[in-house]
């Protein structure tokens, strides 16, 4: 998507590849919104390091960026040694694997990479099959994206009030984004509309990453508190609600999402209003019996604790106070907001059951949670 | 309640008058939960100052201290001039009114005041009587908030895990509070129980307030995020919902507090759980016809957009790893969380409607929100 910096307007994929240097290229999100940093990895080892490191985050965009650090790994050999190469694609994947070893996009974008390289002969074939085959990977996802936006839209009405919740943004895919591409595809099709952006907590992609988005699309928005929703629904200022899933149950229509998803869709029912789940095919878990089986990944209590932030004055972040206060001002910092004796309880995602869910945004078009199963021959990839 | 300080325990009230130097003394709340600071006021104009400041707040508190302070202007009067008095009394009642314009409490608290002072005959009788009726207006304010966990401690049953919104614990009173007056009661009774502090953005009153509070009397408690109650609730962790409020329609039972208390009582109504409400008489609006007619305080946005804590790690908040972020951790600042080019829009409260109150815990007993119009006449005072 658009990223204005320092007044140009440029178009950005928040991941892709350069073929001449063999560098894989990222948007560092650990520094947005206050930052906007492209970084390079000159080798897959510094790529697997770049999604330990949060660098990159997001089902979607981790997917890719394995991809192309597997690539990038095979290419990287020298020589015309087939055992030998294979031994170091294997130590390539493991590598890659080991950056984020709970997530499973990394190893199916890769496993995707390895089956079409095997078409290959000699190490100089299988190693262009696999920088084709890492860049069809991030071009599907771009697709599918393209796909749930173009299905989207057609939910989104001109003068629309929409909620949505934490970050299923572009930076969370190559582009374009799950949840946000109903919105950029309805703004490119000339509807005006706003978007409220849950804040989030207790990490606040929604206050971060996604008002950093639609700042930069030029979508009408405003943060709000997590707290806020519901007094806005009961006011009837919200028409429609779009989030993102990180893992969606085909044989039950459940949605596991961020924290507080299900609180959306408890108060949008509540009040009529629809409640939508934007996904591609690829987060579909079509094993899984129930949602009470999803683990719920217990995160850090610093999370609900603090604050991570650029230090500053409320009102007008550049007036300091004090010699002090000027000089760490602009930096960031976490701030500890609780009681200093006190501890958290932070579980980092919850289960939406499908009676709150008015329909499931897929790029295959737009689908009732419990009608999955019975289309799931069309749906399984 | 009790607080320890530098490992000693003491008992201390939220607002005291030390009636030999004249003095309002109070707990800086604007301190809290980092630092606990306990402050004198040496004239009325302090004490205003003390208010507009929000050193104290909370409106039984902010009652109590308006009414200690115009004592404390009342006694400092010099002279036996009935009507020069008088005018001084007025200064000093304008005064305090003026220190937190929207508030009823400290213009209702000073009016108790007043009356009391008309059976004085000189000067120094009325200053006599007006010390007396302040005491006793923060003495009636302590046992309304005793009766409140008398009536709640009923609730709370052995092994309970209970929620709680917002602060409406003693720091927001004279003593003891509303919310948390049946948890205080309930462990005198030797009861054991674990309460869950909503972090309550975007102003954090839980997780500093009620958090330091809870802490501080020993009573077994963690901090989740806004978010994170719905999920909870949804694997049956939340037995009984407990929350104060600013203002309580009698003609209607509907109830305005903090913003987020309605989202806590939809999702509660949706599981089954107890929802109550605690509130000392003096909140309950006897002449509203529609929660729809409270008019809800649009609050500045930089609330949302960042966050204010003390400067540290957020695993080992003393270990610096440089000198200049050494230099300024320990220090009170505001991060900007949020997408500097972004706004927030930031409701300050929201309106539950009566269908999913459970009861309304009141000094008197407990009721259900839509009977507090049949008992009106026991119920005004």
């Amino acid at each position: 998507m658009n990223v204005t910096v320092r007044g140009r307007k440029s178009h950005y994929r928040t991941i892709s590849f350069d073929s001449e240097t063999n560098e894989v290229v990222l948007i560092d999100q650990r520094l947005l919104p206050h930052e906007f940093v492209v970084v390079t990895t000159p080798d897959f080892r510094q790529t697997a390091r770049a999604i330990t490191d949060m660098v990159v985050r997001g089902a979607g965009a981790i997917g890719a960026t394995a991809a192309y650090g597997f690539a990038q790994g095979a290419r990287a050999f020298r020589g015309s040694d087939l055992k030998k190469f294979t031994r170091h694609c294997e130590l390539v994947f493991q590598t890659l694997k080991a950056a984020r070893p709970t997530a499973v996009d990394p190893v199916n974008a890769m496993e995707q990479v390895r089956r079409d390289m095997r078409a290959g002969e000699t190490v100089a074939e299988k190693q262009a099959l696999a920088l084709a085959a890492a860049e069809e990977f991030a071009e599907q996802d771009v697709h599918h994206c393209k796909d749930i936006g173009r299905h989207g839209a057609k939910l989104v009405r001109n003068g629309m009030n929409i909620l949505t919740h934490c970050n299923a943004g572009w930076l969370a895919f190559v582009d374009i984004g799950s949840a946000t591409a109903p919105l950029y595809s309805a703004q490119a099709q000339g509807k005006r509309f706003h978007v409220f952006c849950d804040e989030t907590r207790p990490r606040s992609q929604g206050a971060t990453l996604t008002a950093w988005e639609l700042a930069q699309q030029g979508v009408s928005h405003e943060v709000i508190a997590d707290n806020a929703a519901g007094h806005l629904m009961q006011r009837g200022k919200v028409d429609l609600v779009i989030v993102g899933s990180d893992r969606t149950l085909g044989r039950t229509g459940e949605v596991a999402n961020k924290i507080g998803t299900y609180t959306k869709a408890v108060l949008a029912h509540r009040h009529g209003i629809p409640f939508y789940v934007a996904i591609p095919l690829s987060t579909i878990d079509w094993n899984l019996r129930s949602g009470f089986h999803i683990p719920i990944e217990e995160r850090h209590e610093s999370e609900v604790l603090g604050a991570w932030g650029i230090i500053g004055e409320p009102a007008s972040p550049r007036r300091g106070n004090g010699a002090s206060q000027r000089k760490s001002q602009g930096r960031r910092a976490f701030v500890r907001v609780a009681n200093p004796s006190s501890s958290a309880l932070n579980p980092g995602f919850d289960v939406t059951p499908p009676d709150l869910i008015t329909g499931i945004i897929t790029p295959a078009g737009i689908f009732k949670p419990r009608d999955l199963w019975r289309r799931r021959h069309e749906l399984k990839r």
